[in-house]
């Protein structure tokens, strides 16, 4: 079981620390993952295709301005998505923020 | 020195492993990465603000079609840009991708 998976009181696992970087405003996942601090160490941010640059400001604002010093830690890749016309390629960053 | 920063015949440092990521389309980056492992074991993709999501495309394709198995290494930061109205700051994106 990595951080990522918790099991809450119930006994489900809860993807508690991630977070998922869509089309919002940046300062809408910089709160998400600054709250998601109060209760974690560590917070992995998420996006996909053009999502994945504001990942990054994400990452960078929340580091240097909120939790001055976490440590972020990044992995890239690709992943396949099935539509009606075949299937595509779209890349994907995962970026882990860990408080010291 | 860094494997970055090579001496070339008239002594002047060259970033020869370095491939900008800008404004134009994926495929010209792909062309000039791969171009670039024919020269050195490690390439360097960086790219700032709305290009970061087109670095990552440019190391996956690469790492996936053309140089198969080259492991990515990704570093975030942060640079100022200084202009007339003031600071501002633009997140940057560094992938190392090294031949195995």
């Amino acid at each position: 079981m990595t951080m990522a998976e918790k099991i809450n009181e119930t006994g489900k696992k809860k993807d508690d620390n991630v977070i998922f970087v869509g089309k919002k405003g940046v300062m809408a996942y910089v709160l998400a993952t600054v709250t998601q601090f109060n209760e974690s160490d560590e917070v992995v941010i998420k996006a996909r295709g053009r999502s994945i640059n504001r990942a990054v400001d994400v990452a960078e604002i929340v580091r240097n301005r909120f939790v001055v010093g976490a440590v972020p830690s990044v992995e890239i890749g690709t992943e396949e998505i099935k539509g009606d016309d075949g299937t595509v390629n779209v890349s994907t960053i995962e970026i882990t923020l860990t408080k010291i």
